[in-house]
């Protein structure tokens, strides 16, 4: 018993990662909740031997297939045409739907070319141009949906609707997936309390889990899948990470850290306000990733230039001088500077070393000062961050998001 | 003759998403350069037989396999482990390896897993605790590589250097990469230009030209893979493109819309100051990404709410209330005060409807205002986008950065 799903995603455009693929990820959650277990994807060029090659494999052990991109009106767009191959099926031409998908488009052999779809298929009506396909096999059905995310998720439920589909979908079984997110302890920390773990109660795995660490951008995450006859030893589990991280463990509800920093805001009533100069606008701009955020963020300042910290926030011109842009008090400035600015409960101060030029030996690059401005003073942080510009940056947010979020955890002093 | 390499990525955090894949597409690329054709990856969870499974189907018809990930202290680390029996090796424990990553981490349990090493495997000497490996087999060899992109980039040359894999790059022949980029015209017209080349050429396919056609932000571009004798066929196609779009192919030498940007910006000795509203910093915050960038970006404003466009970049209130704060008016007003307020050449000013809510029939979500404030006046550009909140953001900042192009392509006005 128990249904298991394959994914592919097709395009040399994902595989060269010129396109970060968004629809094997999300194709793998919306199973996972449905209750079917997704242990592979695999990402192939637009080339036929490779595309057929890829179906045949994950035709070969699992009980649906599903399928993104190449439904397009190029040349490149292979996919119905190998899917109706590797299923022994020929391709006919649609009529009606070929007259669909010419009234949305002013190319009628583009038009022609997507109305063409396997013998025995059901066709799923085109979001866009494309239209999806149910194709049935001798052995597993493959699902084929368009590869734009804006048009592979809206037409999911029509796949969902099919007999082949739900045929799959009535062998699942319930398939949990809780998360622990882990802010301050490094992963060998954590790897030592899971193996604690596991002499203390046993085989993790054995005991029907399926654990799977992340580090993000200085985050831990533990992932665990379980069927619900394994509640107990989650439990267990998730207790010891409590036991061991204590207020640490920063979210173990699925929220992520995004959804905690916003619920704070809304719950303290505060409003925040930015002053980033190595990360640029990167926190403003993932404050604003939230509906509703005008609910909290005010604005904020991206002063790259020094002149821009003095004019914009007020940072004295000297201090700069004294201590240098990257420095405890010039974050706290800023920091001060943008809450005063914007009239905020709480203002962000953000100066770093991101890289590759640019550092010193007393202030290498990596070298980061994080300042939180609120009603009982300024909060400050120092980092000394590993890697490249674009990692250095985005650690950045992550840990000035963490700095908002212990001040505004601290209790009673932010309402308003 | 040639080389086809396929590539194994390992991690449920990858498959459902949580972490970006970065390696396979890293490793696409370099072997690309290097001449070896990779047409496949396999994104796998952390699970013994779909890992067995995903490198069987690699070495299948590959001439050489590479995996990343799996190699570090927690249980859910197979990668080792699982190539040797794949490649029938038994593990061994190098002692000398034990040491060294011991040397490097407060954890002896963690140190011994990570010094098991395939029978008659190569040793990648560690950049974090992990070591990499060279695996020969019966078959193609298979390079075993660390997750962290900051692990694996460095140890790259250390696997070229190994013997098994120098066999493989021995046997492969040059393979060219060329890209054009396009701003303006959409997918169907670029599927209609192909066609119609093919017809008068004959096929891309049989003169030895791979063509990728992806759509990004709104951006088209056309990546051609082909081998040195193919040379004459792409420059044809090439010369198409060049004839069927004009100015509107804005790159054609490998540069990106980014380096294009900066490229102008430092040609012309100009600087740039931002107003965001909906995309709240992440204009700002792209145009920070590459180094150097200081040299052009003084720095910008994210005025979410209403009151922060009047205070901090002089939009007057009854401009705002007349014009609504979506507006040319306002986009207009953001982009000159930006500019004025940080002294620079150009500001951009960006305001609109991201969505889900804040939406109305006159000014729907996807409504965007764009204006770039230069010395010859202010530009402004209209968009009606499509998509979720991320998607008009994103392509938002996209669009902001073509408008500056041309603008900064304006001949003559743009000096000093």
């Amino acid at each position: 018993m128990g249904a298991r799903a394959g994914i592919v995603v097709t395009g040399t455009e994902v595989l060269t990662g010129r396109v970060v693929d968004r629809n094997g990820p999300w194709l793998a959650e919306r199973l996972r909740e449905l209750g079917v277990d997704v242990g592979r994807t695999v990402v192939v060029g637009d080339r036929r031997t490779d595309l057929a090659a890829a179906l045949r494999f994950q035709l070969a052990d699992h009980d649906l297939v599903l399928t993104s991109g190449g439904l397009g009106p190029t040349a490149d767009d292979l996919t119905a045409e190998v899917v109706a191959q590797v299923q022994g099926r020929t391709l006919r031409l649609d009529a009606d739907l070929a007259e669909q998908i010419g009234r949305r488009t002013a190319d009628p052999d583009a038009a022609r070319k997507q109305a063409l779809v396997p013998e025995g298929a059901t066709v799923l009506p085109p979001i866009g141009t494309a239209p999806g396909l149910v194709v049935p096999g001798p052995g597993a059905p493959v699902v084929v949906l368009p590869g734009p995310p804006g048009e592979l998720q809206p037409m999911w439920p029509s796949a969902l609707a099919t007999d082949a589909v739900r045929a799959v979908l009535a062998r699942a079984e319930e398939l949990r997936q809780a998360e622990v997110r882990i802010w301050g302890p490094r992963e060998p920390e954590l790897a030592a309390l899971l193996r604690a773990h596991e002499q203390a109660h046993g085989s993790l795995a054995d005991a029907g889990l399926e654990v799977t660490t992340c580090v993000r951008d200085g985050e831990l995450e533990v992932v665990t899948r379980y069927r619900p006859g394994a509640a107990e030893a989650y439990e267990r589990l998730h207790q010891a990470l409590r036991d061991g991280f204590g207020p640490q463990v920063y979210a173990d509800d699925g929220r992520d850290l995004d959804e905690v920093v916003a619920g704070l805001l809304l719950a303290r009533r505060a409003t925040i306000a930015t002053a980033e100069s190595c990360t640029a606008g990167l926190l403003a701009g993932r404050l604003a990733d939230r509906a509703g955020s005008s609910a909290y963020l005010a604005g904020g300042f991206v002063t790259y230039a020094n002149a821009a910290k003095t004019t914009e926030l007020g940072v004295p011109a000297g201090l700069v001088e004294q201590h240098g842009a990257v420095s405890q008090e010039v974050a706290e400035a800023m920091a001060r500077g943008a809450r005063e600015r914007l009239g905020t409960t709480i203002g962000v101060g953000v100066t770093g070393i991101a890289g590759p030029g640019g550092g010193s030996a007393e202030k290498p690059v990596g070298l980061v000062h994080l300042a939180v401005a609120a009603d009982d003073g300024t909060h400050h942080r120092e980092l000394r961050l590993r890697g490249d510009r674009s990692v250095v940056r985005r650690r950045t947010v992550v840990a000035a998001l963490h700095l908002v979020r212990t001040v505004l955890e601290r209790p009673g002093t932010m309402e308003g």
